[in-house]
């Protein structure tokens, strides 16, 4: 495990046949091969579930008794990915903070546009409380689409007026869905997975003619006060960078408890990586401090 | 030591007679009263000491013997405070990291203006360097002036084309001599000790006629590539918070690794209330561990 891992990831990633902005139905298979490509370890138990109605995986890793919930949104631009694919990662993230990860298997475009995504994370999240789950030994989490999911969540529950989780924590979220961060311009020649014209595919597939600025589909125009602390990563070689860089600015405005971390030369969702990259998985190892932090109220 | 400690000290910031936009030598009194109102715990040392001919106070405290160096510069808008007054911040961070602490007494406005003090930084730093004390085992740190002060001092390490240090933390650092940051305007209501006005007469004095927007006196305009990890604090209730949000999102972009924490409700500069404010002491333990971290070379 190196620096230079990540570089080789760099490499691997602009070499792959995903393409982001391609036909769903073909990039699905692409895209969960390519996350999946890595065996899940020995230690990783998952149990199929449905929380709320919504499918779900439970997950959890290594020997530590689990305490404390992370309910996890995969990403995909809400159109790839699934539970099963984002196993790896939600492990990680369950291993190291010793907690159970849920990760759900919410409904995705364009079959099911906007807000159904939306609904189904919020109807995941009464599941866990109907349970009997407190709110503040839960923490919500994703990355890239799905960390746009979690905060969209967590506006949400405003509006509904449930309680706020514990914490969150979000992996280069995708947050404003008008594409219209100046990372855009600045990181697209650094960029190895993500472009402007593959994320407006991606948008215009999930909005189905919905606004673009609806605080559900892009939380960055959101009113974020009372939103619990919040943990945002993202590497700065993607184009989603001023996605993170504003998302953390305006919930500082809004008054939340920020906590912002940027790698150099990371790409997208690095923290995937973590197996071959020191930065993911010090990423992660962040991310594990913060959850327990917060979940353990100190 | 409690939450409600911030309140407190919103109120306490509101009521004191310090006018940071009023006359420089009577400000200075009433500056060095209220920084220095709490006694020095006896397990502080301060030796006088010169850096390259600059006068500074090499602060310790605490029973463990200390490694490695913070290179410190007191706040004060360029025009109050002194490197007696900052020992107990400095020691503070001195005893929590295990570090040696040098608060340096740069010279200041009206009578000095730009770029004496940033003469005066580079002058310090080159006087470790000069004493054999290796450029990765020096951090640099400041708070509000003295944080903008540190960042200046990295801009002008490049031109001078000296080692960086391994690490920097900046305290609701002033990086926009130009005042343009939307929190002037959002945060006004309820920032207890800071003016845009104030900050002005500060700015007017110290630049003398300088180029506001000039690199070493307004980093936020610098080209921030190839400086070293970087930690940033501020409060939610501060007119400054911009400037730590901008600074943040311009040295991501330059692919810096940018730490940033925001404290809601915190005024500037509160971390200098964590002997009685929680959230000051949780800060300055986040500062100590990121000091640590870049000089065990974690």
């Amino acid at each position: 495990m190196t620096e230079s891992g990540l570089g080789a990831v760099v490499d691997l990633l602009r070499a792959s046949p995903l393409d982001m902005g391609g036909d769903p139905r073909a990039m699905r298979l692409v895209f969960d091969e390519m996350i999946a490509s890595h065996p899940v370890p020995e230690d990783v138990r998952t149990t199929a579930e449905r929380l709320g109605g919504v499918p779900a995986l439970a997950v959890t890793a290594g020997d530590a008794e689990p305490s404390g919930t992370v309910l996890y949104f995969h990403g995909g631009g809400y159109a790839l990915g699934s539970a099963a694919a984002s196993v790896n990662l939600a492990a990680d993230i369950a291993r190291r903070s010793r907690t159970t990860v849920h990760t759900v298997e919410y409904r995705l475009a364009p079959e099911n546009p906007f807000p159904a995504a939306v609904d189904d994370a919020l109807a995941a999240y009464r599941g866990l409380l109907e349970r009997g789950v407190p709110a503040e030994t839960i923490t919500v989490s994703g990355e890239s689409a799905g960390g746009g999911l979690a905060l969209a969540l967590l506006v949400a529950l405003k509006e509904s007026e449930l309680p706020q989780p514990a914490a969150a924590v979000v992996l280069s979220p995708w947050a404003d869905l008008t594409q219209s961060g100046r990372s855009h311009r600045t990181k697209a020649a650094v960029d190895p997975a993500l472009t402007r014209r593959a994320l407006t595919v991606r948008a215009d597939d999930y909005l189905a003619g919905a606004d673009p600025r609806s605080p559900l589909a892009s939380p960055l125009f959101a009113d974020l006060r009372g939103l619990p602390p919040l943990l945002v990563q993202a590497g700065t070689y993607e184009v989603l960078l001023d996605d993170a860089l504003r998302l953390a600015a305006k919930a500082a405005d809004d008054d939340v408890a920020v906590t912002l971390r940027t790698f150099p030369g990371a790409p997208h969702v690095f923290q995937g990586f973590a197996a071959v990259v020191a930065e993911g998985a010090r990423a992660l190892d962040d991310v594990a401090a913060f959850l327990r932090t917060h979940l353990d109220g100190r």
